[in-house]
């Protein structure tokens, strides 16, 4: 069965990465953490060692190696063993869950709230993340993302890309695949969702782990791609 | 374990009748529908017994009678027997889909987005209904309430007043129990709440079954009690 966009209703977002710019976040927090804290360390290799921690924790929830837990607790978990690589030591129990609350407090690419102010018009916009529905709930306060809907892998059980999350949440929204778009960064999130029947954008993030450090990806034939949220709008023939 | 006011960082709320006037919506809609349908009924009373069905029906599911199915489908279910009771044939499929989600399409009671707007700058607001995720995501576009998480009893796979939709709306926030207030119209729910926890408000709608039908409830000595949801904002003092 052939999709057409004029079939979509909804629109489900990744965050890490599509919506945020967790590197950069990171990155400038960790650097005061550290001034008030006197800890001299490369923030930037601790901003990338915690994202590279990630995909290989969710793996071993995926896997039924680890039972499951959320992305605050594998964050922790993360979070815990960095403290020790990277030789920090005398924190308090409160600093350390401040610190591994930084995935709460993500700063949005500069067109995020004004491309989904503009998709929001016209369709439903929920988050589609393997984030937390907590994590979600208070990021989307403190950087104002006008979502429709805090969806997560969380409701689900299982983690991106497992169909679970995807079925679970064209479910949630009432929606057949068919009449929802996956937008995200990742192409691997996007032949996941379309593995399902969801319809797919792209929207790359060429700078997602800092400057220096280009992401190329490649679009799928079937992927609406677009350079922002803005140029996504426009795409999409909202105003 | 004594909770206080100040603690409380997110309300969650109890939807058809505290935050929506179910009843006016249904019988404006459904005269509407009536006429250009060529439907002569009572649509008082119609909507008085859809409400009435509702009740029962989850009492199946709670109790195991009925296997889980969202409030969507439970309302079609009620709806297809009242258009039997009410002789009313004729109707499409597309007829009965539109109907159905009226509970969509409920309108606010007037000071509900004023009062969730002024509450949502200090604290979390969310709902905790019964109602599926997509109604109550398609209800906060359609009538511009400023929820920050849309949370369902139907991610729980219970009903309220089962504990479990309370437990897990608190677990999805990340917070304990005593850190969330439910805001209801109905003593139960208030109950059902405080039972696992959650601190509670009660804002009686006396007019959710409509005029001549008033509604009288009592308060907990516990209950937070306001007439509406800005004077609500007034006493936990959110300007």
């Amino acid at each position: 069965m052939q999709s057409t966009r004029s079939e979509v209703k909804a629109l489900t977002f990744d965050v890490f990465g599509t919506v945020v710019d967790w590197y950069n976040s990171i990155v400038v927090e960790g650097e005061k953490f550290g001034e008030t804290h006197g800890i001299d360390i490369d923030w930037e290799q601790f901003a990338l060692k915690w994202r590279a921690g990630y995909g290989p924790a969710m793996n071993k929830v995926r896997q039924g190696a680890l039972p499951w837990q959320n992305i605050d607790a594998l964050h922790r978990l993360i979070l815990d063993a960095l403290l020790e690589a990277f030789n920090i030591t005398g924190l308090t129990e409160a600093d350390k869950d401040h610190l591994n609350r930084v995935w709460h407090r993500l700063k949005p690419w500069p067109d995020a709230v004004s491309g989904l102010t503009r998709l929001r018009r016209r369709y439903i916009v929920a988050t589609l993340s393997n984030g937390n529905v907590a994590l979600l709930t208070n990021m989307a306060k403190f950087a104002g993302l006008p979502w429709d809907c805090i969806l997560s892998a969380e409701l689900t059980g299982h983690y991106k890309p497992d169909p679970e999350v995807y079925e679970t949440a064209a479910a949630l929204l009432g929606l057949s695949p068919n009449e929802v778009m996956m937008v995200a960064a990742h192409v691997g999130d996007l032949r996941a969702a379309q593995a399902v029947g969801f319809q797919t954008a792209l929207v790359p993030r060429p700078l997602e782990y800092g400057p220096g450090r280009v992401q190329e990806v490649t679009a799928h034939p079937s992927d609406l791609v677009a350079s922002d949220f803005n140029e996504l709008a426009d795409l999409l023939g909202v105003g």
